[in-house]
């Protein structure tokens, strides 16, 4: 086995490179996966462009496909050379935030390591990949609390359609789950970019019979459509909020679920709901929000805001891999280019740019 | 039986006075109450400085404690001169909100009424004594959907005993019953007037082991305590956010419950959380409130934010009644204050300046 | 209008007949409903065979499609020509079971009518069609608490896309539901009567991606496809405990749904589970149940027994008909039989002896 | 450090005897716990009469208090010489049953060990101490998953305090947890030895208003009115279905624990519950269950029948010890009678003929 590999890296704001850095040693918890296929996130644009802070040198994806190369000693159960995926978020389910039911926001590695000085749980914190330790856009990835974390993908399902699984599906649909969501709903999706796409198909998956896809552009809209959306709105040409009463007889959504993380998006997917409806939010926001009086009954509406990081774990992916081998949902549809992990720095260019009707590109060592 | 009977309405801003006014007449739904005590609250104060609008002329009050004087034709299992409250909401249980899990927010009478063009739900629209019909501080009020709202007291319960649970007790504890609280959870409860002592109370009664109680009243401090919380904090004289931090080990509190409606309680609710917490919202604000950025972890902190309008319906008054009757609570001790229906103004003017130590009165025709 | 009308009527075990009744008088919470098509349950036939008691002269049926020929002084927002359907339950919102959270539970109308000393719920006294008050087969019924339970027909579904939400789809659905469903699960639906067809395409609606539907026969096996099911076995060709255990790889199903009614289809429900799964039962039994201690882990196995009755009320009926305007289910399909109200005594005959393949069968007045 | 221990093992039936054993060898994720204080189980008495196989020369015992003596070199956060508890059931959180909601249901290391072929869940294989691995009763024990399930001690709490928390205690109140409660809850528990009397206090703590304990020993009732039962009655001398149905006015128990695990108790527990009701099951049946027809209402009444095993892990303990902490509730008063571990046959004797008034017994190295 070789002892370097090539690894996207962060460099400086502006600058994510290819670098050859050491393939890293495996701790008893810990495996070693050779990458197969990973992908671009919206988060790894946000670090390219400086806007979040991440270790100069820090290897970054979060989406791994791959195979397992070496298991650490006290890993049980799997064998090398099998076909894995895990999750954007790996949990250390042997936490206290994990045993109290939110698995993504355990912080208490950053005490061990000394990173923060905390003793509790910290938000977020349970995102490791590209955040705190080397990350999948690379020839290997170490998955940490590795018995907890690698899932073995079903026979007959090929890279692609897993893909999105670590991620983006299992974002979209919390996102979905967090509607509480009953048969027959109205459920009001806000921007349909690939999470809100994956919130769509959530929502039509949980019973929602009024699906309601909302964006400015017209082939994700058609998308949509093909992926659960009973009507589209495009909100360049009409009012969403006026159009969603109408829909509704004047009762409101039952759920909205937000999928950009903006001001407009949050504000109106409060506007359309009915007295006693959730808001359920994805977006990652980078300012203050506002809640409008008027929107939020000054308090009295019953109303009810969730938030969501991503779910993780080897249980959550096998769930979503179900839905996949299932035939519920096609999300390979949703990746629109390939590239060589040598091309990473193209893949970036034309992904951070949005051109060419990109949703999601799969990159491949 | 007289045909005249003496009400405090609503004549315009800043006035509420004692007027003559008929005894209304009974539908076949209706029940006539004769009120033997009644209350003011917060929101009657507003409704005085002409803060909340209400037509001119109506009665106001919506706590009613009293005797049965006469049922509709077609309400059963009950007689006249029986004991009984009502919720300050008095919901109509046959409307798609009631049925959809929110009677307090059905606002289908309106329609029917021709008050509003709105075909679905309309938020706070339950609230009909003292709002949209004659309300409880008079002799008499008449009881909608009475079927479903007239709640015979226990056998042995004063009527200072069952004064708050049309009201203060339902909504307090709704907030703790928000607040998804589970047995050893640290509650924080800001504010600790008369509805933030019952939250106080309900989060003790619901198995929090550490609940906390925020104001800057050291007398209101003292009479949580009575109540059940095991910490209080006055924030003139400490910085709660680091306290909540200490007593819970830096972990955060599981849950955070808001009592007065106001921007910084608010935000303090938030800034106490742990990721994963609940943010249990009973205040009425009255601006725009703002979320910031951190507190909300940028919208990746699994948190939840919960509202609720006071819960109605005979059901729920004998659940609260029964606590009562276990002395589990005693809310007697609220009551700091007697006044005669015919001198309401002065207790008005008493409540409304929060004048003598007033937490609530007690009014008697 | 007319004064007499058309009813089939339970005369003795064995004997449902056509006879002449009076028209009902309408009191003020009452609607007069004309029946365009109803159907045959197999409470029905218990009825018939003299299984379950009805007092003789009582109209039988309980699915009303029809439309309003009158409504109560009190009930507003309907207008007399509506086409409407009522739950088969027509649940009391205003009691205490109802504001409980069980509305197909309550019996406070026995206690007014002098049939019942019970003061508090009585299981199944929900049910009051063609049980206590006159059912739908028949020109006309009257709809008891009308304000709650008239539910309108969307424009442009027929009486036989709808004809099944009163009963078999609401009961079906609620098996579905109560089975706690979530995205990724296996689902295991005992029998593939009306009923559990209805559970079938449930749990794929709410996101069961391994719906296994089991039955003895093969038509019905295909039905169920059609409906949802993933899987179909023949349990007279196979072990079914065992191929769930094959097709879960060991892990057990996370619910199974029991809509027969017998002691080897609810124990094969049990042994089907994982540890923490849920037992969704559905079937009406006719005698005692007996639990294996090995399939219920000595009671240690976190395992979950739910039973229902069918909900009733607008808000329930206007969900279920939006799943069918939807087009998110053709049950239509099991309408297999038509006949007229005069040539009921026929019906019965087929229906009760289940020839010719009948799944359900539309009677028209 | 010593090389050898002392440990009560399982020899024949009959037989539980003192024995030397070598101190265990520390794996990466384990922790060496050396025992200050444990105790004897319901369940160790079935192991000492042969009625639950383990093998020959298992240490038994599965309650431990104690302290740190040496940590697995993969295990962060903890030190050396801390005092600690760990739960009956040492969950592995890394499985996929705890992933999915059920610690205690874990199975994946009898495969791993060659011990079971299954491939999935398995019912109670989350108990491991005394049943599957060497437990409590001795001076040493090996904890496995340790990051997982070491508790360390709040300061203050006597070992005596905390020796219900990792058994008894957290079963006990398990069983009010599936009760659903809700305010103003009327739950009956139906036996009172140590796990009913904490099913009894923890409904209480739930915030159950009137909480019925039922037993034949008045000693037992009176200890279950100080932990917080409203009413007792003894069943020798009532008829417990009747009393409960007065109780309730004619409504029956909003929930009912059963805590002994025969057939006449949960029967009875079905009996006394409203429609809707909830029958939490905590005993441990020998043989096959029988449910009435009538108390089932046929399968009609809304009825949930819930299971569990005791729940651990590290935030459980957490969550239990915080009630202590918080003087909720006085356990210490279960403790009658201590005893040496090397006078442990002896306690075994007093404990199996539940002679001299014992509820729980201190056993000590």
């Amino acid at each position: 086995m070789p002892v370097m590999m090539k690894a996207a890296v962060f460099v400086a704001p502006g600058r994510i490179e290819l670098a050859d850095k050491p393939i890293p040693d495996v701790g008893p918890n810990d495996a070693l996966v050779r990458i197969t296929t990973t992908t671009i996130c919206g988060t790894d644009v946000h670090i390219l462009k400086g806007e979040y802070p991440v270790a100069p040198g820090l290897t970054v994806g979060h989406e791994p496909v791959g195979v397992i190369e070496k298991l650490g000693s006290a890993v049980q159960g799997y064998r090398e050379g099998q076909r894995v995926i895990a999750g954007a978020i790996c949990p250390n389910f042997n936490s206290y935030a994990a045993q109290d039911g939110v698995p993504s926001q355990d912080g208490s590695y950053l005490v061990a390591s000394g990173r923060c000085a905390c003793h509790g749980y910290k938000a977020t914190a349970g995102w490791r990949f590209g955040n705190i330790i080397d990350g999948t856009q690379a020839e290997y990835v170490l998955v940490p609390d590795a018995q907890a974390n690698l899932a073995p993908i079903p026979d007959g399902l090929t890279d692609e359609q897993v893909l999105m699984c670590p991620d983006i599906m299992s974002t979209g649909f919390k996102g979905a789950e967090n509607a509480n969501i009953r048969i027959g709903d109205t459920v009001v999706v806000f921007a349909q970019g690939p999470i809100g796409l994956c919130a769509t198909a959530g929502a039509r998956l949980l019973g929602a019979t009024t699906v309601i896809g909302v964006d400015s552009n017209d082939h994700r809209l058609d998308i949509a459509k093909k992926l659960g959306a009973d009507v589209t709105l495009n909100f360049t040409r009409c009012d969403v909020v006026d159009e969603v009463m109408k829909l509704t007889g004047g009762r409101g959504a039952d759920a909205a679920i937000e999928a950009l993380g903006q001001q407009a998006t949050f504000e109106n997917a409060l506007r359309v709901l009915k007295p006693g409806g959730t808001l359920s939010s994805l977006g990652v926001y980078s300012s203050d929000l506002k809640i409008p009086l008027g929107a939020f009954a000054a308090g009295l509406g019953d109303h009810r805001i969730v938030t969501a990081l991503c779910p993780g774990g080897k249980e959550r992916m096998r769930r979503l891999m179900n839905v996949v081998a299932a035939n519920r949902l096609d999300l390979g549809l949703m990746v629109t280019h390939h590239y060589r992990l040598d091309d990473i720095v193209a893949a970036y260019d034309l992904f951070s740019h949005q051109r060419d009707g990109v949703l999601k590109v799969a990159v491949k060592p």
